[in-house]
Order: C-alpha cells, then sequence, then structure tokens
C-alpha cells in the first residue's frame, strides 16, 4: 500500500471546535472519485496532535466508511509509548491498512529511546508501519543508521522523508544512500510537497501528499508521470507548482495555506484548523484563490 | 502563591507503565515536610506531556490530598486549546490554586496564536495563571513584547522564565528588561536550575525548580537566602551545587537525572520514566549516588 499518491486529508474542524464530519466527507469524496492510492488520515495535515483519543477513533471510522477499496493509513503518533499503543489498537479496530508513525518528542529523545519505541510498536501491530520522519513537527532528528536498523523491524514497510536535497543529482545522491541501508522490502516516501519532483525522480516509490490531500487530481498527474518514467513531465509538473509552494512557505508550512483553500472551495468553514491555530487573512484567502484558478489546481 | 520555592515533583510511573501512587506520595511528603513554598505538579519534571487527562485529574488529586497548607499549582499543557481548557477545569475541580501554562507546540505558533491561547484561558480561569516559556520543550520563544501583552491579561500572576545569562551583569540586565514589560504585580520566576541563584540574585522572585522537587530542603536553603537578601550566600550555595548541574547538561536535561536520583534513593522504580523515555544506565546511577553522597542534597 505504499506506493503512487498517498493523499493526506486535512481533518476540518467546526466554528465550535468540534470535528466537522460533513466538511471531512467532502475532502474525502475528492481523493475517493480521484482513485488515490491510498489516504493518509490523522498525519500533520489531519492535526492528529490536537485531537483526543475519542476524536481520532471517529476520524478513522469516517474515513473508513468512504474508502471503499482505497487503504487507509493512520497516524499513531503520541509522545507516550502507552499512548501510541492504544491509538494503533484504535486505529486499527477502525480498520486501517497502515499505520503511521512519528517519533513526537516533548523530551528531547534519544536514538535507543525512538528505536524502542518502533520496536515496542512493530512487535505490537499486525498492519504494515510507515515510520514517520518529520522534525519539523517532532524535533527529532533520524540518522540513517537510525532508519535502518528500524527498517529491519518487523511490519515496517516504508519510510516518509520529510525532503531532499534541492538539486536533482544531490536528491539522487541523498535517496541512493538510505536506500543502501535499508531493506528492498521497504518504500521511500517523499514529502514536503516541494520536494515531491525531486524525490521521486530520484528514486522514491510513494509521495506523501498535504496538496494531493485537496487537489488530488493535480498530485496523480505527477504520481502518473512517475509511474511511467517520465522524469521531464514530473519535473515539469511539479515546478509548475512553484506558486503554491511559495504560499507553503510564506505561511510557515502548509497546513494553514490548505485550511485556507478548502475554505476558498467551500468545502469547509474558514475557520477549519483547531485552535490556538489561527486561519489567514481574508487577504490571504484572496491570494490562496488566485492561485488555485491560475494553476487550474483541483 | 508565586514566591519562593516551587517544587517540581517527578511523576513516577510503574515498570507497567501506570502512575505509581506511592512512589508520588513519598515524593510529596519529603515536599510538604520541607515546607516548599509551593508544589508545582504536572510540569514537565512531572511528565504532563506523557499522561492521558484521567492521569492528570489523579495525580492533582493525589497531590492535592497531600499539600496540606500549601499551595498546588497544576500544568494544563496540551497543543489544542479545547484541550487546554478542559484540564483548566479539571485542575480548578482538584483544589488547583494556580495554573502553568506553556505554549506547547506541534504547528509552530504565531505570536498572535500564542496571545490568543492565553487570553482564551485567562478569561476562562478563576486562579491565578503561570506562564511557562519553555523553549526546549515547546519550541516556541516569546518575545519579551509578548510577554508584556500576555501579563496584562486578566488571572496572570507569574512568568516561568527558562534562564538568564552565565553572568551577574548580564543576567540582572536581563531581568531588569522583562520586568519593565510587565505589571508590578506579576513576579518573575527563574527555572533551568543552574541559573537560580544568577535569578534570584538578579531579582526573580520565584526559582520553579526541578532540584527542589527531589531535594527541598537543599533548594530551600536558596530561595531563604534569597528571602534575606544575602546574595553572597545564595552564590555559594548554587555555585556548589555544579555538579548536579553538569549531570544535568551531561544527560540532555534534568529529567533522566532526578529520575534516577529518586530511584537512588529508593523512593520510586528504577524505572520510573515515562516510555519511550529510557532510564539512565546502571554506571550513571552510581555516579549520580556519588554526587548526592557527595553535596549532602536532601
Amino acid at each position: 500500500m505504499f506506493n503512487g499518491l498517498s493523499a493526506f486529508p486535512l481533518t476540518p474542524f467546526t466554528p465550535d471546535g468540534d470535528i466537522d464530519d460533513a466538511g471531512f466527507q467532502r475532502l474525502l469524496e475528492r481523493l475517493v472519485s480521484a482513485g488515490v492510492d491510498s489516504l493518509g488520515v490523522l498525519g500533520s495535515t489531519g492535526s492528529y496532535a490536537y485531537l483526543t483519543r475519542e476524536q481520532r477513533k471517529r476520524v478513522a471510522a469516517l474515513a473508513k466508511a468512504q474508502a471503499g477499496t482505497i487503504p487507509m493509513m493512520v497516524s499513531i503518533g503520541a509522545v507516550s509509548t502507552r499512548q501510541v499503543l492504544d491509538l494503533a489498537d484504535d486505529a486499527q479496530h477502525a480498520g486501517a491498512d497502515g499505520l503511521l508513525l512519528p517519533a513526537m518528542s516533548y523530551q528531547t529523545l534519544t536514538e535507543e529511546e525512538v528505536y524502542g519505541l518502533f520496536d515496542t510498536v512493530s512487535r505490537h501491530v499486525s498492519v504494515p508501519v510507515c515510520v514517520y520522519d518529520n522534525p519539523g513537527t517532532t524535533h527529532f532528528t533520524f540518522s540513517d543508521e537510525l532508519h535502518g536498523r528500524i527498517a529491519a523491524l518487523p511490519r515496517i514497510g516504508s519510510i516518509k522523508i520529510p525532503g531532499v536535497p534541492a538539486e536533482a543529482a544531490a536528491a539522487n545522491a541523498r535517496v541512493q544512500q538510505l536506500r543502501e541501508k535499508i531493506p528492498a522490502t521497504v518504500t521511500l516516501g517523499i514529502s514536503g510537497d516541494a520536494f515531491a519532483g525531486l524525490g521521486l525522480n530520484a528514486g522514491c516509490e510513494v509521495w506523501y501528499s498535504v496538496c494531493g490531500g485537496l487537489f488530488p487530481q493535480t498530485a496523480k498527474a505527477i504520481t502518473d508521470a512517475a509511474a511511467r518514467g517520465d522524469k521531464a513531465q514530473v519535473t515539469a509538473l511539479t515546478e509548475r507548482l512553484a506558486p503554491l509552494w511559495a504560499l507553503f512557505r510564506r505561511h510557515g508550512g502548509s497546513l494553514r495555506v490548505m485550511a485556507a483553500a478548502a475554505g476558498v472551495l467551500g468545502l469547509v468553514s474558514p475557520t477549519c484548523l483547531p485552535r490556538p491555530l489561527k486561519p489567514l487573512s481574508a487577504q490571504d484567502c484572496t491570494e490562496i484563490a488566485a492561485v488555485i484558478e491560475a494553476l487550474g489546481l483541483r
């Protein structure tokens, strides 16, 4: 299941702070219609860190009800191992086909502690696990050696890497370097959407995609080109989206931009982020609407 | 209540990952006997970030039952504002005399978002709030201007600052600079134990103390000297503890060292940290035991 386009939808909130079930279903409908290769629910884009255990159960159940034959991956991130195991049980009970596990930290973690977490979880669960490497939000940085040790554990099926160097030869070298440390059965997936083209052309088998969580057809054109081996098209289609990546950079990451974009499209409330996160300004939304229109994002 | 020695106890866990009620009561007993000025339960040292809502209720109830007339401050940190408000209700229901609120982040927060969090919480609660400034664990850095805006909100009673420059004149200047931005009714409290002497001598009215959570008599001698205005004694007593501060530095902060020390003293299990955190090695514990003995920590 860790191949092609893995689309990460928002978890939208109502203005009162409850989960916006109908809005979430509208977001999922776009992904299912587009035929994405997997759903990545409750990722960072899905605001897993802001939800209670009960809310996370509900989100997974809503997604599974709509997923049809599309595999569903559910993030089980928490700073406590005990809570991660409970969340893994919940996700599997909800029908998760795969689990996404970050090294979420409060106290700074050692490599042995992170290895211990993955060791414990990999022996506890019965579905494949994707290692979520995202130092920007988890504040833990994996070494390649640690990736190799973890990838050799049972059930580990993929590694979601945070990006690659911004130049093709260096990106190729980076992916090759990590590839040499991990079993051939474990796929590598690119995230950090601006790096998608570089990552796919360097040999990543998956795009763990924020853009694809709202604009699945736009994202799928890129992973389809990668599947055909058409590197020039992958590059062209990704570089075309530069105005979107620029918005991500300007607003401290992709989440606030995608939330505003989903509001612009009328799929969710303009205040769909979990507090304390604040929505972007009306002026920012106007600019985002213009980019959606100009690029034909869909 | 935001004066003198505020002692931050560990929340110890059993090897099975449950809260070690008896061990926690033994830790509290030392603090109550020593007559600390307040208890700071469920701080970073109290592993709040690793506990469920139900566990946090239980810890606050255990502490209140033992606190007698000593004021109890309870951390209500969470990344979601909705959860912070629920935790505030729980803490007040358990009898908290004050609340400790960090700007805990997952997505990087803007100043307006953090101000909004404190604004919402300060209007929701009925007991005083201490602002918890700890960029090392929360990954948010307060500007002095933001501190000033938040300190002007209702219910804000103190700011727990993460440290001061490691030289007296610079430490004085730092505290003075922040003091000018905040109302006189809001106290400043030093944390980062190695900075306690510098902070108290620079005019901080409180020591939010990890050391004091296990060695209250040792810590109280320092805050008592500060209360008498005996700066030379404050300096001497703090510098004497340099071997303890060196252990904190070597082990990535104070938590793992204090957990090991509590184990050395036989108060809690040697594996009292919440997973994925791992206990220090037997050799490290031997060295910690030697420092406890040599410094006469108690």
